[in-house]
Formats: structure tokens, sequence, C-alpha cells
């Protein structure tokens, strides 16, 4: 059953300013202002109605430069290593980003989206309204990231998920 | 370039309440409670190390149940229909759903939730830490969903997306 291949296909392509995977922000908090346009594949271009009411939105995406994983990985926010999973790095079992950025505006099956924290020409997969009363949730711990998470702000990436 | 496919695999299987697709909380906040359980592949116990720090993670997975999709759906917390991605309809192109569910406890390959609201035998495709500097957004706006956004803690589905 957990065997079973799952095939998706890229919704659109987003421009961003970042070409290498070296020096990019490593999250949405770090990539404040910065700019990205999403075009979407026409056919889909009616599941956006309505979608401009919304001042953020989910993108998820497929990491596309990354080609292999690791269990245990040493995140740019920390030197100790962690599981995968308890990080946000991109060598993933299944390599899907998730980015939360500001929707600025609309027009045909384009979309110009700031804090873009993707690289330059990643398929996006999906496109979800973020909503607070769904997604805002409260008494969280943060576990290794207490008290780095507000690095993120400024951190840079390196080579090493390259 | 976005015709390109991409395949990706279950990292594990989540087990839940739920058998069908009718009746159903439509999001965490409607599964307040809720208890399920998510077995990981043994091939990825290493990877969930250290999680255990954290309160709540993003569970992102396939909508298994679901085989097609329509570019226009009236959503569960509306009578208007909307564009697919101004919503979190089940029926996407991709159909990849998104939660965010609390972590009660980890043992081996086995993670223990709350406020689960998917359906049972649903195929986990990633695990990502839930970190407030990362996901909280200020000054949001919510197009349609605003003074719906809370009806999601009590409405359930019904047999639309089925």
């Amino acid at each position: 059953m957990s065997d079973e291949t799952i095939i998706y296909t890229p919704i659109g392509i987003i421009s961003t300013p970042y070409q290498r995977i070296e020096d990019m922000p490593i999250q949405p908090s770090g990539a404040s202002k910065v700019r990205g346009k999403l075009v979407l594949n026409p056919e889909f271009t009616a599941g956006i109605a309505d979608l401009d009411g919304f001042s953020h939105v989910y993108l998820i995406y497929h990491f596309h430069q990354v080609h292999d994983y690791e269990m245990i990985v040493t995140p740019f926010l920390d030197k100790k290593p962690h599981g995968v999973f308890a990080t946000r790095a991109p060598k993933r079992p299944n390599p899907i980003g998730l980015s939360i950025v500001k929707l600025i505006s609309i027009k045909e099956n384009v979309l110009i989206l700031d804090n873009v924290d993707m690289l330059d020409g990643t398929p996006i997969l999906d496109i979800k309204p973020y909503v607070p009363a769904f997604d805002q949730q409260k008494d969280v711990r943060v576990g290794w990231l207490t008290g780095r998470d507000d690095d993120a702000k400024t951190k840079r990436s390196d080579e090493r998920f390259a």
C-alpha cells in the first residue's frame, strides 16, 4: 500500500531571482519583498477565480534540483544534526516544498507574489489560500528551533543541499 | 517544462476514524481531539529524530479517494462557487492535502496525532515541523471566507467531493 506511486503534474512554473541553490533565503521570512512571477498553465486559469481576495497563499512545490535525500541532516539554523522530518531541509524522501507567500496581483494566468524563497523555474503543484482560523495554532513548542527560528530572517543557504 | 511528471511514494499511512468521505470534519479545527495513528515505513524511522520536541506538524498527503477535479467548486463553507485554488476542496488538479495536526507521542515508527481530518488509509507524503516564526502571517485577508472561516469547527463534509 505505501509502495504505490503517486504521479503529479505541475500546474505552473515560478520565476524568482534565485538561479543557484547557494545564497538563497531559507524561508519566506528571509525573502521579504522578494518578488516572483507564477505563470499557470492556461488550462488552470479558471481555478484562481476569487483567489485575489486572499492576501497570502500556500505554494506547494517540487524541489526540482534535489535528487537524493538523507534521513539525518544538519539544517541551516543549527550546528547539530536532526531527523529530516524535524526540519524544513529540501533533501526529503519526497522533495515537496511548502511556502506561504504574499499575493500581490493576478492578471489572467499570471500571479505576482512577494516573499518567494524558491529557485527560479520551480514547478508548482498546488495553491491554497492561507486562512488563520485553520492555520494558526496556539501553545506551540518548536523543539530544536527554540530561539533559532527568528534567524531565518537573515540566514542564507549554502551548498549543502545542492 | 510544466508537462513533466513528478513521482512520489508515500512515507507512511495514517489510520483515522473516518471510513467514508461523507460526514467528516472539513478542517483540523473541526477535528479537535480526533486521534490518528501514522505508521511510517520503517526505512524512514531515523527521519523523525527530534520531531518529538515539536507540538504541531504539517502533514502533506494524497487525497487517495479523489479521482478527478473541477476548476470551479462550491466549497462546504459557502453557497457560491469559487476557483478551486481559492478553496481547500480535495478535488484539485494535484489532489494534495495539507493539515496541521497535534503531535501527541512517537514510539519507533508510529506517530500518535490529534486533530486529524483525513480519511482512514490516507497515504502521507511528508511531515514538516510547524514553526510560528515561519508560518504565522500578519495583516491577512481571507476573501470569500471572511466571517465563514470559524464555521469549519462545526461544519461537516457531504458527498460532493466523493
